[in-house]
């Protein structure tokens, strides 16, 4: 069938049954998909729901870490984790530039099943089109998730709770995805690559479960980062945050490549980590819990709430100073997920 | 906030909120879209749901009868319809090329709310990315949508029940959408335009669910139009189709163009059709309540399912002689939705 993405392929006719059948099928195995109707036919749940969609159009489409395809997957199943819901279903669209590879769709389709049957996902409905050579880039994909909410946990994407004292926590390294995404941009790229942190952070969450009733927020830090993060969640409260610089955890390289490139982690994505604020009595067993995953080694707390300095984030910087952290503006790395 | 689409407005900071504020927020008003978490909180549903994707590239996205937006949300309303469900919830994703006109961009998210609202389905979620300019054209939007399936219904897209005797119907002329989209593009487009069939199907939906155990089958014929929609039902099963070429409703000006282009009606997209396959007792009823609906003026019989010519479909010809329909095989007329 050639070895590239033809305009035919997005006809909706016997091209597109033969891309399918081709490259799609040997990885996305799941009867409502194959049974290509229009839509899946799914179990309701009882309870609520949570819903969410994200395009990705990552460039380059493979990095050190991870490729675009485990990103669509793993960005929206992290969404709906960050929710409090348990990921189930998940659509996906795909917009092929003419000319495309078949062998790294291939790839991608891969590692797009591999990442969602480890997280216990099902890809249940799917869509592809085709547009012309120079009207896209190789490979745009969208993918939307349900999940189920967990009894407890409904309300930590609002962050109605934070109060004073509570304690701000990350999962780990802070910009990794970002500065893997610069670095593999960059003319001669390092010789040790940057690896970006895209994972699904359901491990990480899983362990917090029963502590529901002190986490009072959770988000993962993607476009605009960290920075943006804690700043959307303090803008308009009666409490503020308090960072320390020298606690915010950059791995070696991240932090190198910033300074050369004049960049700051906190404002870089990432792609498998978690912002959680939560109790004081609590922060450290959070911080204990996420430990016992691979990803969340590096855990720690980065900040608490504060009384003061309502509705502002300021960081306590390594030199002693204190710097007001604002939201990202302009955009320093473009077709970073 | 200038214009047209920055690089900076999928940024994921300041720049993408004065762009959600300034362009979406007018029209995208549901709460849950508003709160900006990560994921929508739906009320569960018991039963069953019906989960469905579709990435639209349609160029030009202004076209007569419709634009992208309201192509957007038609598109998986009425894939949720056929499927027996009714549409409750559906999630956004926009791919825009830097330089792409906001006033345009209202235009389509102002056309986009109008449709969700006129079919009560709520816009839940949604996602904005930039690529630059000369990756991408203008406006690619992603829509995922979510319905309850109605009982009785379930099985309508399988089309498990059909047997010989049942009678092919379609709700309104066929191949228009493709008809439009070829109109818009030529260099002198007609004078009197050729208006896209571009509508929800869901009031024509509306009127045959009590007659649901007499429907075996429903899809909306879009790419690939009614010929592939009819061979792909009709694979491999122990009964054909009898078409009869001169009961297929054709609009005057699709024919005229479609004669002077060398296309076939039978392939062009429809975007606001359903055909639908009923039993012989109830066939003519289903056909008077779809002329009940606008949108069904033209509702008709179109063949037959016959125990002759098993897997295959064949057309007895205006001038007598009978063709064997294929599926849709190239494309000639991609972006077509």
């Amino acid at each position: 069938m050639g070895t590239s993405i033809l305009l035919a392929h997005g006809s909706g006719g016997g091209k597109t049954r033969e891309l399918i059948r081709s490259v799609f099928r040997p990885f996305f195995t799941d009867s409502r998909l194959i049974a290509a109707t229009d839509s899946a036919i799914l179990d309701g749940a009882a309870g609520q729901l949570a819903f969410t969609t994200d395009a990705f159009v990552v460039d380059p489409i493979f990095f050190p870490g991870g490729d675009i395809g485990k990103l669509a997957i793993c960005g929206t199943l992290n969404d709906l984790a960050v929710s409090g819901a348990k990921p189930l279903w998940m659509a996906v669209s795909f917009i092929l530039e003419e000319g495309f590879e078949l062998e790294d769709l291939t790839t991608i389709a891969r590692s797009m099943a591999a990442t969602a049957n480890a997280n216990n996902v099902a890809l249940v409905a799917a869509d592809t089109k085709v547009v012309p050579r120079g009207k896209g880039d190789k490979v745009f994909i969208t993918t939307t998730g349900i999940g189920r909410l967990l009894t407890g946990l409904e309300q930590v994407s609002y962050g109605a709770g934070i109060r004073p004292g509570d304690k701000v926590i990350v999962s780990g390294t802070v910009g990794d995805h970002g500065a893997s995404i610069f670095a593999s941009r960059l003319e001669q790229p390092p010789a040790t690559p940057v690896l970006s942190d895209c994972a699904s952070v359901l491990p990480i969450m899983g362990g917090l479960c029963d502590l529901a009733e002190h986490i009072r927020f959770m988000r993962d830090p993607t476009r605009g980062g960290t920075a943006t993060v804690l700043c959307e969640i303090t803008e308009k409260q009666n409490w503020g945050i308090r960072l320390i610089e020298r606690s915010i955890p950059v791995d070696g390289k991240v932090s190198g490549l910033c300074r050369l490139a004049g960049l700051d982690p906190l404002y870089l994505a990432c792609e498998g980590r978690v912002i959680c604020i939560a109790s004081p009595e609590k922060g450290e067993e959070v911080i204990r819990r996420m430990k016992t995953c691979p990803a969340g080694l590096n855990a720690c707390e980065i900040g608490t709430i504060t009384s003061e300095n309502p509705g502002r984030v300021v960081m306590e910087t390594t030199i002693g100073g204190t710097r007001l952290i604002t939201m990202l503006s302009g955009d320093p790395l473009p077709r970073i997920c």
